[in-house]
């Protein structure tokens, strides 16, 4: 069978499943997750295995190695996680809202899966456990494309996963199918007519990609500019802690930050004291600040849009609250960006003008998380202004639709003269 | 200026506002909306006198014209509208979510607008005081684009919207902003950076044209493909009142009936009573149908998947309720369709496995609407699976975004040996 025609075979399949997954029941969706869990553990020595293989057949840099490796206390975690997903509330078939629009005449709205899910992914094979468990949970089929370099690895746990689901009755074993060739993912971007939500995970490079060449809607985000905002107003000790945890407590992810701004009354005081902590970090500034600390490099005007991933920061010093709101809302990617501050009228300014997906007053940008916001296990992070953004649990994976009851109503009867009224009563 | 310049001017004009406007006290909004409706009223002369040059300038279709025409009662109308969506609950900032996730730290979800809209209509100048109310209300800004046919009409009434708007302080001018030449909706549809939602109202071959040539979200639907079963539970009363009001009603409108699905054992004595109420309906059936109705063309593969919008319908007989829910899922637009039975089970099994937005039991598929759905005013009917589906009204219009609220908090703490966990606590 040709690439295009096997994908093809996999997307209709994939719609199939959707529906009967979308009215699967919570139980059933449960037991083959908590199954799932216990699968994982009892076959962990074939993903080990596969993984060994993945590791031995691939050049890999030692920063890819970290994500592709998996080992016991890795697929303990997913058990873990799985587990977790089993536990949280069902999000489909709720009565999101309720209205009579007359007598016998009602209207509801009713959570309801997207249908099917892409997601497309590099290196972690964690991924593959995650997606499946939440689009299992929340009704949705999703098709899975990894990266080559973890393509054993990725084979063990879907093979894992569809015999969970074959295990128990009532889910159609296409609900979780994987894509194994780099070439599918052409074919995948132009399957608009059957898959509903793209899910990108990797470099901001191979997400950008994907937002480019599909008309399919994306969710993710491409960039993570992070900001934090030390206001004239701000505690020193909170900001040294916070500066230091957003830059330094994982600097590779996309909430922490690439870009200190800082007020200038308080720079002086606040810069010196920050440098200290801060020995493995290269620093970047603008003039004021590089007439305050010296060894800093100047930064450019490409500095205050560049995601460094790495121990690099870019510092700016600014008159003003609104300076450093503007700054943010020209550079920054509306990830997420935080203030430290003891006023709270600047405090509530920052939180509202910002327009990003999430704002913290006081609290490290690191926070940003689906873990940390209590959303269970995460998909990703959004940076779209529709649909979900922030990270994005369960929820993010769902719709709606109407419903109308009636007994034979029309609308003739509320139009023209001797019209009816419609009575739109609240039920909920 | 260049139009490229022109419209990248409007662009950042419309993001800047968008940005004040979403937080606009619900005050101030809702003034600006009572004096519009007064104003409207005020000008209705001007808007009057600039119709008919439209109507006079342009070569107009008897159908186009029904449209394009405004007179004292459209403007009425207008007014009402306005004043009815003053009346709806401000939208914006609406805590949807507390979490508390440990001792001083809070996770507030909020909602705001989207930013900036940009409606691109045809002939309809009612849709420019329809979407200016929605946008206002909801805090966005929108660039508005409509016909040529009617370009004097909706230069008038953007010209007494923006007065409206500047004789009331707190809402920048620039929230409402008309685009006047062709030649602007190629460059709108590459305004990705500014614009977050495209709202196309039109033809299916318009719409469909904006959704191919753009990569900012479109909101909307391109076809209205609603179908009626008639279950052999039907009672046959309400499926002849239903199928005579979803075909004949109004048949230009997207939530008219296209293709009718009878079981066949009701076939026989149900068919006959509809035809005797169908006399300028054109029948086009397939080989059943054909056996019980005479003067019916046969229909063609392409009509199951042709939008009429007039008096023609497709019929079909089918053995079975999953038959009718198949060729819907299969040959259907998901925009509306409905069952007619006295059978809970089928009626239940139907609204949950037909995937459209909107699905009727024993109610006509033209219920489908936002002002009958009780929205309030109506932006559009999504068949979209992401965002929003269905009648589209203010809620379309919003997103959300995340406050983290601590005192100091880092990520550190809630990491590797020792670490704090989270307390998850809702507090809403």
């Amino acid at each position: 069978m040709s690439l295009k025609k096997d994908i093809l075979e996999k997307c209709k399949n994939a719609k199939e499943a959707a529906l009967q997954l979308s009215f699967a029941d919570t139980d059933v969706k449960n037991i083959t997750l908590y199954e799932l869990a216990n699968d994982i553990l009892m076959y962990k020595y074939k993903i080990i295995r596969a993984n060994k293989k993945d590791i031995k057949e691939n050049k890999i840099s030692e920063s890819m190695l970290k994500r592709l490796i998996v080992d016991e206390d890795k697929i303990k975690e997913m058990a873990g996680m799985i587990r977790s997903v089993a536990k949280l509330e069902d999000p489909v078939g709720k009565l999101l809202q309720k209205t009579q629009l007359d007598k016998d005449l009602f209207l509801e709205k009713i959570s309801v899966p997207i249908g099917v899910l892409a997601c497309i992914f590099e290196s972690r094979p964690d991924v593959v456990v995650q997606i499946s468990a939440l689009a299992l949970k929340s009704g949705n089929a999703v098709l899975l494309k990894g990266g080559k370099e973890a393509l054993n690895t990725n084979k063990a746990i879907t093979e894992i996963i569809r015999k969970s689901i074959k295990d128990n009755e009532g889910i159609p074993v296409d609900a979780v199918q994987l894509l194994e060739t780099r070439e599918a993912v052409k074919e995948v971007l132009k399957m608009h007519e059957f898959i509903n939500l793209i899910i990108p995970r990797g470099s901001n490079k191979f997400v950008k990609y994907v937002m480019r060449h599909t008309k399919i809607p994306v969710l993710g985000h491409a960039e993570g500019i992070c900001h934090v905002y030390v206001d004239k107003d701000a505690d020193i000790e909170k900001a040294v802690r916070i500066c230091v945890d957003a830059k330094c407590q994982y600097p590779a992810v996309c909430n922490a930050m690439e870009t200190l701004i800082v007020h200038k009354s308080i720079a002086k005081v606040f810069l010196p004291r920050l440098a200290k902590q801060y020995r493995n970090v290269e620093l970047r500034g603008d003039a004021e600040t590089r007439a305050i600390l010296k060894n800093v490099k100047k930064a450019s005007e490409k500095d205050w849009s560049t995601e460094y991933n790495n121990l690099i920061l870019s510092i700016k010093i600014v008159k003003s609250a609104d300076e450093a709101i503007n700054h943010i809302n020209k550079y920054g990617s509306g990830h997420t960006d935080a203030i430290v501050t003891e006023n709270k009228k600047t405090a509530l300014r920052f939180l509202g003008f910002v327009d990003s997906s999430s704002v913290m007053w006081n609290a490290s940008t690191r926070f940003s998380d689906g873990y940390r916001y209590g959303l269970g296990a995460e998909v990703g992070i959004s940076t779209n202004k529709i649909h979900a953004r922030g990270p994005v649990g369960l929820e993010g994976l769902m719709i709606y639709k109407y419903l109308v009851k009636g007994n034979g109503h029309i609308v003739a009867d509320y139009t023209g003269k001797n019209a009816k009224k419609f009575i739109h009563k609240k039920c909920n």
